[in-house]
């Protein structure tokens, strides 16, 4: 087994990408494909045949032993399907049935949540290498999350465990997307932070630009405005980080995605909202860091949930 | 192995409880005092040293292989000791090294939260039994909590897991004992429910009990702030069981203590609000049911998470 590889498919509402990822967690070879995200689920399919058909290519991909999927949730990993939110088309699609049929030929296969893949990745190889126990999230669009417990990733029985956005921090808050209240999703993703900072009178630059990275650069020089909607985010990622480290006791939350490239804008009074919220003996020394890995942490994380095994999906007999 | 049982010690703010279980969760002998507990270490440790002289009295105790305590918490599972909230006069208490001590011959022991030993006896006996993955909640003059994932007890690295009293969600709400805010043991336990409801202009009866168990006949004959105040604790319960679920994957919420008492009171308004808050694909099937274990219910989870090695605290060398 010292040369087997793993392949990986790391599918998002943007790009379809796959890989054939080494036992140290490098990719040997990659492919990719945009998603056609608004098209009718058998076209989305093709972009992943495509993918699949150009890892099957590489005379790497004898040595191949497992495969691994991180997908936009939610997942089913027991029943080997996919609903992810910003691909209409596919709504409890048999994803891994339908890889399994595509590859021809047969490699065990995994399933996980984007989230998962993510902290599969950063446990592996990133800031939350060496914890037994840790969180992990990506901050960006939406915000998504994954669980290490005890040394492992958490994948729980769907593959969808870790969905720190739709955690309510506000119970009595503005409705969400998903139908439910006040979500860490809800005050903290990108597009919350920049709505939030035009609502309170903050306008971009001559540019226009009205990202959350447009209100990061105007916090970081002095506008009110703008740090305040930071603090807000920051506010409500602390409540849910804290929430998670007393339910299940973490020792590191590690953040990554756009939103947290607006460094010390956002980790300064996360830092300083975690002292409010993680108040019981057993959460005060939680770290928190930023993400190490970067836009190759879904291939590199499916490998991984791979080689664990996490969440595997038996092939649902008898359909198809 | 057969015939072996566990000794088992609940430490409570109010009692402390000993007892030899058998390998069906029986309690075979019994052992009880007061908790002195607002007088200082020594004088409580003696309460316990008591307790154990009557087990050791008994001719089972030499049929006890393993010996597991469950406290009030916080706990340190790793350090072995204990700081009670409501036994001021133990903080740090160095106690797995001193029952070891007073015990005078070598048995393994294992500490864990007093949510967590309810929670095993639960899913070893109770409405958790045959679920992999699930949470389970004592609502009385506090809120405490414990989890079951992937089949067993999850204690954490301390042995505090499942502490859902003190997850925020309302990150702009009260401020509660333990120094966070919009806590759901700040809004749902026993005597918050009568404070709110007293507050709104609620009056007792004629015996003047103005215990949460009179809000809830008030509320049962009709009065609307009465029912008010259930469905706010409801509210907050909902939330944070919706949190837990969305965060590690649960199958089953059993909520036990003197507020589930309440009956239809408190879960018809917990069912419907659940409704709000859980929202995403793979929590919306989450069970919600009344606990079964009673009182003895930490005694019977000490002696299970004994037996499982939940938590196993080694008495550090060189001390005492």
């Amino acid at each position: 087994m010292h040369n087997s590889l793993v392949a990986a498919l790391d599918i998002g509402g943007t790009k379809i990408a796959g890989a054939l990822v080494d036992g140290n967690g490098a990719i040997l070879h990659r492919a990719q494909r945009p998603t056609p995200a608004h098209d009718d689920g058998e076209t989305v399919m093709r972009a992943v045949e495509n993918v699949l058909a150009e890892l099957a290519a590489s005379p790497l991909w004898v040595r191949a032993t497992a495969l691994g999927i991180g997908s936009a949730g939610p997942v089913d990993a027991s029943a080997g399907t996919v609903s992810p939110v910003n691909v209409p088309g596919w709504r409890g699609f048999p994803l891994v049935e339908r890889v399994s049929h595509a590859i021809g030929r047969h490699l065990p296969i995994t399933l996980v949540g984007d989230g998962v893949a993510m902290t599969a990745a950063e446990h592996w190889q990133g800031a939350a290498r060496g914890y037994d126990n840790a969180l992990c999230m990506v901050v960006s669009t939406g915000v998504g999350g994954g669980l290490v417990l005890g040394g492992k990733p958490h994948a729980g029985p769907t593959g969808n465990a870790g969905h720190i956005g739709h955690i309510s921090v506000d119970l009595d808050g503005d409705l969400c997307p998903c139908g439910g209240r006040g979500c860490v999703e809800r005050i903290a993703s990108g597009p919350n932070i920049a709505r939030r900072a035009l609502e309170n009178g903050w306008r971009p630059g001559p540019g226009g630009d009205t990202s959350a990275a447009a209100v990061a650069e105007a916090a970081r020089a002095g506008d009110p405005v703008a740090t305040a909607s930071y603090e807000r985010a920051a506010q409500a990622l602390a409540a849910g980080i804290a929430a998670t480290a007393t339910l299940v006791e973490i020792e590191i939350a590690v953040v990554g995605g756009g939103v947290a490239g607006a460094g010390d804008v956002l980790f300064g009074p996360l830092r300083r909202a975690l002292r409010d919220y993680a108040t019981l003996s057993f959460v005060q020394r939680l770290t928190v860091a930023p993400a190490v890995t970067g836009t190759d942490a879904g291939l590199v994380g499916a490998a991984a949930a791979a080689t664990l095994g996490q969440g595997e999906a038996a092939v649902p007999a008898g359909r198809g």
